[in-house]
């Protein structure tokens, strides 16, 4: 039984924290905030303690892990913390805004053995895993192209976008994760247009932007297109697909139930799709945990660790140098 | 090249019309129809001879075979006449409403090899056909169960129904004969409900019914519904399932176009269902001519042929009596 | 908090367990089985006391309410038991497979106001009740057919039958359940077919069907056809489907996630169908459970009673007069 | 009646050819070919002359319009011809492979009023138009992405690529202008990535690619992404989907029938893609022939000109130097 703590008392540190806390191998141990009322009423519906600081988790002897849901200025902070005390890390994405403060996370780090996993849910979702599962065992002989839609139902409270540190960092990073793990390589150019078509302010008071497409290449060739919106009105659209010589993957989109309507005017019209990440991927967040119970229980290293969050940052990095400038980045420009 | 001669220029005898002169095998010769205003105007628009009577057309020994669509009481006429005049007939369903009709009909034709097949346009249809292909092929196992949905998409005109011989005996009888086709074997028992849930006047001034539900099972026990409605808003509904002990075969519907909507209450929406026969099964219709020429030009008996549609009927006359004795029927109770 | 206690700790009261012991407004309080080590193994995995006898929970003032997932046989007397304690119970379908004794039961918990549910799960199922609910809406207009198709993945094992009570008692009876909830009204007429199609000494040595097609009537015409089969290799198909004259709804089938497959042979192969009912309908099963809890707390009457299971073994009844008959079975020749 | 002739009888003259034959307003007059056996056969098949030169045709009194088939490199001269002597134009795609070539064409047909209208027979497809019809009726409010995804069953013979002119100008071509057709409006930007993937040796020997992602921007900031491939193994792949503030849109793939298979491996599953661009795009190739006629009969210029021909071009030499440069390029650096 691992005993986690959450750091973290936001919408998904408090989904986090009942998922731990159902895991069959894994204990909920106790929740920080540094809302306290957030962290009591985590504390609370999950009978557990909450904690004053987050020096109190990392210094409880009865604490085997932890999971970091808080701000994002605060992640490499307490992934430092972490490691120091010995403590196994979940953390969500992104490490940090900042390149350079991950670098120096990851220099702080360097040589420590104490397992990290970033929050990158995608890698875990049943549908997306058994497309990447068919690829690998050849199902589609050899890869070339890979195509990620990736759109936000809604476009996110202005208080939201002003921290998240713009499109690219904060919703595409999951993109370039998922980029990553389903063309088994690294991708070596970006190239990416983007603006905001959704809301034109958000351009101009917050120089972010919300509708992208971006293009991918990895070292031999394979290609990789995403698509990114702020605002899909039919519900978070999530698809990936895999062409390769021999075949074709898609890897769909989810709707709470299978009702079809038949009018006069539409047939076999299905429901919106599932709202947003908690429902869309909620076996995903649940994998995810157990795919980090499962590593710090069998002495194996996480399945999406430390550098996985630092590459995708850099592909952000490389896909905004690229909006700057108006060309293919090299990543290698960047990293 | 086979020169045909269409009698009956109404709806389906126009579209036949034109199949046939589409057709790289086949000519249209000449067409006749009781009303001469419609005979000419398919005349004209295909560029061939009205004809005053049918006589002329048997007569005619530039006619190498005859296609019959006029009104159903001709039909067992026409085709006794055919036959005297040794001209291979394709001639559209029913043979006749009465089965003592069909009965004469079939003695005054016995012993003679001139080709009859009779329009059952459905088992042409390419979905359909692939269907069994693949159940004859073993590819669903032993079947079990066949369940044959047909739905029209409005109630036709009141004088139409008045000539249509009810129900079962109108449309129904296209789903006994695919369920013939379907099963590959013979129903022995028939069980039949049905009502006038559309049009209840339909069954006070017509003794019809418009809604039904049917059992047919054959001597080995495999099992087929059949289920028909008069209407159906979202299009004409032409679906048959097969279950076997290895598996399921589907063929669905068809559309204009593969057009899908997403909105915010509807996602994957497609068109309505292609309208009516005429749409539905278009490449059946010309996979029929296409099959009868391909008969008389190879000297081989049709595939649908004169006793097929005697055995059609003879369900439909077995589900009339399940409809008033409220049992199953054996089918050699009727036959 | 409704603290409930479950009776019978096989496959189906083993994940009843579970979905009491994570329900926010429930919990569990005990277990028991007459095959102590079943209720051990229940009792440790959820942390709650395994008793020795019924007696002990329907005794037990701590106890809330009761769950009943033991034999069939003992169903009707631990409802007498927990009525007769004052206890609310849950209790699986059937209720018995002798209406005879159906009847006794019911006759002595006559006038206790003891709210009592029966398992018919589907009724809860997110994708039939969204069918119904826009059907009771008015979004197809008058209902005239419903279409149901139920067909288990695999016949079970030689023991399981021997003591189901027959293939309509035991699977069919949640179909006529579905029926009358999708009818939202009483069948007073029922015909059935059914076959020892795919294992023939089902037949020979046990007198039981694997195989059955079923045409329900109501008093004011609504069709609806079920079908049914032991086997499925595709997975569950559990399908519902309602026609009226303002359109058409279907509730489909479920995998465990939306992969598509696009060879050189197929294109959109989907997973097979999740294999059975603890996966199928695991939301209903848990949204079962919640109603009945909601039931209990708001003191109103489960949307699912004993008269619902009575009725249910009626329709089976009937049916089974109808094989034998080879006839339509009124409904109240039977109850 | 237009009475058309078709110069050039390979594959899709052939189609056309017959297409021309079949249409109520039209009739062919005659064919030509400078391989004169293949004009004799379409000559034959369709009953009408086969002449020795085009200049018989451009000539001929009797002709009213012409279809250009031939091979690109004529496009360009035919074109002039007809235009000087008054016929009306229907000729594939591209005008030609040198934008220089093309552009002096327009100077030497600068100030006719000759109808002129280029294959560009995607616009005519009922699934694509209709999505464009309901993008432009408001259906899904502002048009924020277009995503074109086009893939070709099998890679050409390499006498075909020889000649072709290179993947964008050849195959992409098409897309560029249904990319202007979706977006209702000009493409500004460009940005390509390409890479001869399936067949190395194309890259090598041919310098020319085989799979291709692209993005163009509008100027007032609305994105397009295409992706190409010469080889997809489960079909012709050919969907738009149309991104927009209100809803999506999608027109997807073509199959000859609707048969879906269950088995224990997969269920749903459907046919292979209609193979190739004459099954898929037959209908609207059709109905391109019928605007084209519709055009010349009432007067109006045709739907998609030489304006169109030569801006897809430029579009395609703007990837191509974008693929050189590594760089967006705007399109107003070609034109």
């Amino acid at each position: 039984m691992t005993r986690m703590a959450v750091l973290g008392c936001g919408r998904i540190g408090r989904m986090h924290a009942a998922n731990i806390a159902q895991h069959p191998k894994a204990s909920l141990a106790a929740v920080y905030d540094l809302h306290e009322p957030s962290a009591q009423d985590v504390a609370s519906a999950q009978d557990v303690p909450a904690v004053a600081s987050p020096q109190e988790i990392f210094g409880d002897a009865e604490v085997d892990a932890v999971l970091i849901a808080t701000a994002t200025e605060t992640h490499a902070d307490y992934i430092e913390m972490a490691v120091a005390a010995g403590k196994p890390v979940l953390c969500e994405k992104p490490i940090d805004l900042s390149l350079a403060r991950v670098n120096r996370c990851a220099e702080a780090i360097k040589g420590s053995s104490v397992p990290i996993q970033i929050g990158f849910n995608r890698r875990f979702d049943p549908g997306h895993r058994a497309a990447r599962d068919a690829m690998r065992a050849g199902d589609i002989g050899a890869l070339h192209q890979v195509v990620i839609t990736s759109r936000d139902p809604e476009l996110p409270p202005r208080s939201y976008l002003e921290a998240a540190g713009g499109l690219l960092r904060d919703m595409t990073i999951h993109d370039f994760d998922l980029a990553r793990f389903m063309l088994d390589d690294e991708p070596a150019e970006v190239f990416a247009v983007a603006g905001a078509l959704i809301d034109p302010q958000l351009g101009a008071e917050l120089d972010d932007v919300d509708t992208a497409m971006i293009i991918l290449r990895t070292a031999d060739g394979k290609q990789c297109h995403i698509n990114n919106s702020r605002t899909a009105v039919y519900g978070y659209d999530q698809r990936v697909e895999l062409l390769g010589t021999k075949g074709m993957l898609q890897s769909g989109n989810r709707r709470p139930h299978a009702l079809r309507r038949f009018s006069t005017v539409a047939t076999e019209a299905a429901e919106p799709l599932l709202y947003f990440f908690i429902e869309r991927y909620r076996e995903a967040f649940m994998a995810e945990v157990a795919a980090f119970v499962d590593a710090i229980e069998n002495g194996r290293p996480p399945e999406v660790g430390f550098e996985d969050g630092r590459r995708a940052l850099i592909l952000a990095e490389a896909a905004y140098r690229s909006l700057a400038e108006k060309r293919s980045v090299r990543v290698d420009e960047i990293g």
